[in-house]
């Protein structure tokens, strides 16, 4: 082709296949590790030890939990900006120290960046920063080993869920953010508009106010993509979601935020719970078991104290709502009208010793969609799945597929499309939904949720 | 345990794991045939014809392009509902008609939901609804063989960019929706509060407007997870992130969104162009031969044309700004200082016969963290991928790691965390951001990129 060999001519085609990466990430040199041969790694000082003829410098590059000690021999020409922190670039042999541990001896060490703690760096070598003093950090706080740790471990679960579904054969769903429905009852709701006020005088029409101008209607960030998910299981079959959600509500605890990750899946002929309840426990097992395969180190990075929870082996409890009530009753604690409260959920928890599904939900506890149960029409065929540590981390139900009953319980018109779905080639139909970062919690022990995600948001924080 | 024999005798304890799918879904009955077994599916009616002994329906489940025909003999009791649209539940024979086609031969079918037309389906048996009818219908267009077989190829496309990463050791990161950076340069934003006045009378302090209540600083969508993907590289190596993000345009071209998808990658250590272009070329024509070799029959399906590019096979062209400029030149078409427009990049991609790198740009024409180019301080080592129909679908640059040069263009104190990153352990970087709906709609020939997601959102347009 004419102009191709015109650049080449000019010498700006360039070969792009010939450039690759040279030098090795520390995970890959750990597991086959090629002893005796040079060897190149790219990452931080962790820490460093001077002895008398050898500098020893612990280096990480994020790839996985483990460090690799680095032989510096005092003899090499040695950068006054070697500290901990900085970022370096070094030559070595691979090779095996007397007590069998793996040690690279550098041939070379070229700093790359340095990092002057008197210069603001907030981390010091050796020290175990607490969580809330590191989450002031959030732009530098990857490079602890917690967080680093946790975002391994978050990366490795959504992989495994993903594997999970697409065993399963789910197709993967991308649920929209913003959203013209604001009446799941799922809580309070972000409002959306363009920031820029010439937008919105050019688009502005007779009749319609600020917040609609943009997109016709008042606009809202997704509090749950399940409506959207149903409709699209009606032409498709099982489905899932993983994506952002949000809450515009005002608590500030160590189980909640303003932007989390929810795993939404949609089951396509579903019509009994105990369907849906297998989904939900096989999937947990799932996750908890290929995560410990894959992240073990990282989970006792996280906390040493990490072990296999018992339940992983049992079969979940099962308990019908009323009972559950009358166990929390006799345990001297009260029910109140509004339901379970998050104390009540972890003493159901201890008392069962596994995760439990609460089932058989009175009707006015549960949203509109829930289907009513056949045997008792002041329940709804709904659950909550309790855990240790953080209480409900699922809900679910089986929907309502009867065409009047979901009408008479429409909270809105705006949801008209809602009730159509089951006008046209219905099919029954029952799904959950599982907050990622309590998942996270319950997994790895992690107290505060903030923890749990790169960028935590909740009330008077959105840093970055 | 004491409290789960208590719910073994009430009845409610059930054993989970004895649930099963009996039924199975028509891509495996068609990948692995078993003739003469007793098989079931559950799916919609595309067409029947009746004729004179047997009545054929040919039914789809979404879990792949092809249909199952469907040989229901008259003397089968047959539901009236049984038509185009309605839902069904068949059990029968797998058996091989005279001419090959595998079809089941119903001993039982059951008509779950029925669909009436002249109740307002939408839609027409043996009838190619054009894009534009089928998008009015958005809660019922997954059910349209053209719109199901665009999702499937996105849940591939999804698929492959994970593996792919996976594969490099790259760690998927979720960067943050909300954010208090409004100033990268990238287009409009659209900014959030909370939609209950309560919640914002509660929160309010002195000095605050009603915009930075919640969070104590104006919040927007984002419109990249880049600056954010730079921190985390920063202590953990090459990352990337697939996710939603907005832009605030009164933009209604075929090509634009207010809300789409971008995968976005850093790769740590990286100095050189192209080191990113490798990776940027290795990881498209990944994406193409992968989906070509997973969805080949929904590609069809989308659009009966579709062939495998010529462009697959060949290097990508690299051109500098400068060059690219002189052949819209010497074609008669002037580039202004706002730089190449849309009719320009694809006049580029023509003359080039496969898809184009345009680099060393402008300093003025490119983001403040651009790298400025070692050999020319006029120019940034940038880039634009253009491709055929859509012309950008890439952009992309090493970023700028010198400290004093990025505080001299740092746009707002509100990034001083950005600049912080070059203080600590600093090290090169590049990185990407690849739109996703683009990429749909040059894989699949997808004219308008309405279609190219489930539920698109652009002005005047939020629906459901």
């Amino acid at each position: 082709m004419f102009f191709m060999r015109e650049c080449v001519k000019s010498g700006h085609y360039f070969k792009i296949g010939s450039v690759s990466k040279k030098y090795s990430i520390i995970a890959s040199v750990l597991e086959t590790p090629k002893i005796g041969e040079v060897t190149e790694v790219k990452g931080w000082v962790k820490s460093l030890r001077v002895q008398k003829e050898f500098i020893f410098a612990d280096v990480n590059d994020g790839s996985c939990a483990q460090k690799l000690q680095i032989v510096i021999p005092k003899n090499l020409p040695i950068d006054d900006n070697l500290t901990y922190g900085s970022s370096v670039h070094i030559t070595g042999k691979l090779s095996k120290s007397p007590r069998g541990q793996l040690e690279l001896i550098a041939d070379n060490i070229n700093v790359l960046g340095k990092c002057v703690i008197l210069d603001g760096y907030p981390f010091n070598p050796r020290t175990v920063h607490p969580p809330e003093y590191i989450r002031k950090f959030l732009h530098l706080r990857s490079r602890t080993n917690y967080i680093a740790a946790i975002l391994r471990v978050r990366h490795a679960v959504t992989t495994h869920i993903h594997n999970y579904f697409a065993k399963k054969n789910y197709i993967h769903i991308h649920t929209p953010i913003l959203t013209s429905n604001d009446c799941e009852g799922a809580g309070e709701v972000f409002k959306v508009q363009p920031e820029n006020n010439e937008t919105i005088k050019a688009m502005m029409q007779e009749g319609k106010n600020r917040d609609s101008v943009y997109f016709g209607t008042k606009t809202y960030l997704t509090v749950s993509g399940q409506l959207h998910l149903e409709a699209i299981c009606r032409g498709m079959g099982d489905v899932y979601t993983l994506g952002p959600t949000f809450r515009a509500e005002n608590s500030r605890s160590r189980l909640h935020l303003s932007e989390f990750y929810m795993l939404e899946a949609e089951i396509a002929f579903c019509d009994s719970m105990e369907k849906l309840q297998k989904v939900i426990e096989d999937l947990l097992k799932y996750i908890f078991i290929e995560t410990r395969n894959t992240n073990e180190a990282d989970l006792f990075l996280i906390d040493k104290s990490n072990k296999t929870p018992d339940w992983l082996n049992k079969q979940f409890v099962t308990l019908p709502y009323d009972e559950a009530r009358n166990v929390l009753c006799a345990k001297g604690l009260d029910v109140t009208e509004e339901g379970i409260n998050k104390e009540q959920e972890l003493t159901l928890v201890d008392h069962c010793q596994a995760p439990v599904f609460i089932v058989q939900w009175p009707k006015n506890l549960k949203s509109f969609y829930m289907k009513e149960s056949s045997f008792d029409n002041s329940k709804v065929d709904a659950l909550d799945l309790l855990a240790p540590l953080t209480g409900e981390i699922v809900g679910g139900s089986l929907r309502e597929d009867n065409y009047e009953k979901l009408k008479a319980k429409l909270p809105s018109d705006a949801l008209n499309w809602y009730l159509e779905l089951r006008k046209f080639g219905n099919i029954p139909t029952g799904g959950f939904g599982l907050g990622l970062e309590r998942i996270l919690q319950v997994l790895c022990n992690i107290p505060n949720i903030k923890d749990t995600l790169p960028f935590p948001r909740w009330p008077h924080n959105c840093d970055m």
